[in-house]
């Protein structure tokens, strides 16, 4: 598809009627599926550069509500769980920075110091049909060990937005539209090992889970398997909910 | 002291030339000192309102930066750790928002729309002296159970920060600089108790303090109490930094 030249211009001189200047969401949305933890990424039509899907405040809408319409335009996904995790203010972070050829000598608000917000999700990536945006020519699922050079800082984003996602482990529950309604333990125990890149105890994990209380223990077991059948669990949406607004509680 | 009305047209007019617009930083400067949690608010001189100490982002200046010369400015500290923990950006959060007297119909850039972005502090406010900016009548150390009805969202601000203060004792360490440079375990808890307002039982804090390998049991005990002589310790500073840094261990 050809960039739409009338519009870039449009967008390039008049976009701060429209939206704040100098502040923008950048969306790290990671994906898992299959045991493996994947990031979506957009590629720049102008530069040819990827980078991490975001977009701009209108005048009157909430920050958050403009990460959520970033999510959903690339995904198609609605009601996911969005978080704040840092904010990028560095004056040099978009170092590098240069006008689009269609602008001539002409100022833009794009060209100015954007300071922006990051946020991360979490999705289960089978469910997500990647849509590039106007300014971007490709949308792909990269392996999130075998990220490109990306744009400005945004390698930085999305390295603080892992580091962010393995700490809320601590605080909040996971594993609600990633895995199957019912599921086994290992196949808990894997997400968490997936999101964490480690290994980790399944006598401990499993403890530690059931005390979490967001766990139903279900009377059949998964059947199929060579080795005794393993017992299936689904969570307890109310009490997932709660420790999602509540967070964890903390570990004294 | 008289307000400096030349000054401030001066801000209200062109004070968009050497800071962004739409962009703010408010700093929650939580004190402790004898096991009491307070929080250090400004008073308004305009409106005679209660606010948390905040600023703005000079046009060449990084956010953190900002942040800092904000707790610098009002408590004279310097080098104090201070954490980003939530951007505020609800089109509605300045609700009430009355334009400056001294500005007539004369438009400005602080009339407008901010988003702002929180940052936490933890202090002895022994330490400090507190100083009231330009623009604020006087400035108060608040007991954290007793603070007034403050300007915007500011409630929500301090309430958001304090949540945040108590997250991150899941994964950072707290006590350098608060605590004198020995100290026993019970006065330790008690700065874990004042920060969680609840009391924790005293043989896990010992345990969970002893496993998290910041600390340094000196060979010395406390002197003077009725009481079997309690050990002193210290923080191994190296230690405590890199805990800073890298994060406590999550608690897998």
């Amino acid at each position: 598809m050809e960039l739409d030249s009338k519009k870039l211009r449009e967008f390039l001189l008049k976009g701060d009627r429209t939206f704040l200047p100098h502040i923008s969401v950048d969306c790290v949305i990671f994906g898992f599926h299959d045991n493996q933890l994947k990031v979506l990424l957009l590629k720049w039509r102008d530069w040819g550069t990827w980078c991490v899907p975001g977009g701009f405040v209108m005048r009157n809408e909430s920050l958050d509500d403009s990460a959520k319409r970033t999510l959903t335009e690339r995904t198609g996904l609605e009601n996911i769980f969005l978080r704040q995790f840092q904010v990028f203010g560095d004056p040099q972070r978009e170092r590098g920075k240069k006008p689009f050829k269609i602008m001539g000598s002409s100022n833009s608000w794009l060209m100015e110091r954007f300071i922006t917000v990051g946020y991360w999700a979490l999705v289960e990536f089978s469910k997500v049909t990647p849509r590039a945006d106007w300014l971007s020519e490709d949308c792909q699922w990269w392996e999130i060990d075998r990220i490109p050079k990306l744009i400005y800082d945004h390698n930085t984003i999305v390295t603080k937005a892992l580091e962010a996602l393995r700490t809320s482990l601590n605080d909040h529950p996971v594993g609600y539209n990633l895995l199957p309604e019912k599921f086994t333990m290992p196949q808990f125990q894997r997400l968490y090992e997936t999101i964490l890149d480690e290994s980790l105890d399944r006598r401990n994990f499993q403890k530690k889970m059931i005390a979490l209380d967001i766990l139903e223990k279900l009377p059949e077991r998964k059947t199929g398997g060579a080795h005794k059948a393993p017992f299936l669990y689904r969570f307890d949406k109310k009490k997932y909910e709660r420790a999602m607004k509540q967070g964890l509680k903390l570990g004294f």
